[in-house]
């Protein structure tokens, strides 16, 4: 099972009667992501698609776009002082040209806008980084295909049965199959990773694909199925009134309480065909 | 309903049956957090409770642990064009010889460690800026009383009826009285506030008390709640490995899967008394 899961003994509790077993949990180490040798963030993940983890993250970010963006990926040796490696620091090296990352704190709110920090100032800084226009996919979406997808969603979770301790992220085609599911104990890494697969093959943008998250839909969600060019985001529980307002700027179809034969249809409703 | 929620016109799909209602969503929007003018993170939270946000943040960080450390707050005014006020740029002035925090990305995982980056790195990182020693804490729990607590939490929660969107942190006292209950479109800024609320009170550290969240018990929320010395910290859903680890090196009970009249206890099982 590697590490993306860990067992440990647990002190079990029902109804009064105490017992003891091995349970299974999710794994949670630091991954530090490096850019040409810069430390450019240090997520909490769930090990595993690394890779696609640092691609993702750099695809959210708008720094990446294309599989020829990245001029190579490894693991930097030597972090402990014994000299084993940990795994949890990775190094990606853009290819010449790719302008690196700003990680000033101010840039994700003011670069972009005249204004303050504000809901508004956030929506501009996305349309400003968004390299692809979804206002115009032509994604149609039968409520029937989409109240189907929580289930497959859960059935290619390959993990969360064993630990019940993890987000997911699954992208779909327009058919209703799945492409990609990845899973972490951040929901924003569950989608990077899906984000670095698509990159890496080449894939972005993601036309006429949705996005199934396990949790509810953020603002941060929308910005990143944005970034990836997803015409549809769809949440089993509520998202924010941020995420809605993104997604009705961007034209994307954003779906909420994704719960047997029903659902909310909270931006880009002319996608629906009910 | 002020700006804590979010009225919104939603397309429901019900058994193919298409209706539009006016739905209830929870707020998100950005909080720059200043210290001493200096800006030090932007957060994505529900509006509201903002004071105690920031003050809790700077618990966690373990620049703060008691109200003389402040000197002030305050929020930023003329941060829109216009000059109004957008109420999302707070600034905290310490109290003089409080030293302000490191905001560099490094320092979460090297300056506390010789290791590089890895799970024991950040379990010794939060040894060595913990101020309390919870290990000794005098708590017992008894299974009843922790079952009863996500109902207690729920009951208190305010705008989660209406929106279904939010995160909830309580804190209660040996007795499963509640002392503060938060709630936030993020679980980490839900725990902020009761640990901001805390230090505004002086009455950190939280002896004797048990924090109730909504969600996962991550590396990051044992980490507050170590931060806040409470000793013990129960979860409606599954932690994470590094979770479980902390909370046995630091002497705290994590307990999750509370749900109905059983749960796990993943650490600290020597207070339970069944």
């Amino acid at each position: 099972m590697g590490r993306v899961t860990v067992r440990r003994r647990v002190m079990r509790v029902r109804d009064s009667a105490v017992s003891h077993r091995v349970d299974v949990l999710a794994a949670e180490e630091p991954l530090e992501i490096r850019v040409n040798g810069r430390p450019v963030t240090v997520t909490m993940r769930t090990p595993g698609h690394d890779f696609e983890l640092a691609a993702g993250f750099l695809v959210s970010e708008g720094v990446i776009a294309s599989p020829d963006d990245i001029a190579g990926m490894r693991y930097c040796a030597g972090a402990l002082e014994d000299g084993m490696n940990t795994y949890n620091v990775l190094d990606l090296s853009l290819a010449p040209g790719v302008r690196e990352p700003d990680t000033s704190l101010e840039r994700n709110f003011y670069t972009t806008s005249s204004c303050g920090v504000c809901g508004k100032a956030s929506l501009e800084a996305v349309r400003t980084v968004a390299r692809w226009r979804i206002a115009d996919d032509p994604l149609r979406l039968d409520p029937e295909l989409v109240a189907a997808l929580p289930e497959r969603l859960r059935a290619a979770q390959q993990v969360f049965d064993r630990t019940g301790g993890l987000h997911a992220a699954g992208l779909f085609d327009a058919s209703g199959e799945p492409l990609c599911v990845r899973e972490d104990v951040g929901r924003h890494n569950a989608v990077d990773k899906v984000l670095g697969w698509a990159v890496q093959e080449g894939r972005l943008p993601l036309r006429s694909t949705v996005l199934m998250v396990s949790g509810r839909a953020s603002f941060e969600l929308v910005q990143k199925a944005v970034m990836g060019g997803i015409p549809a985001l769809a949440a089993v529980s509520a998202p924010s009134s941020l995420a809605v307002e993104l997604a009705a700027e961007e034209g994307l179809t954003l779906l909420g309480f994704v719960r047997g034969s029903s659902m909310n249809v909270y931006a880009g409703e002319h996608r629906m065909v009910a």
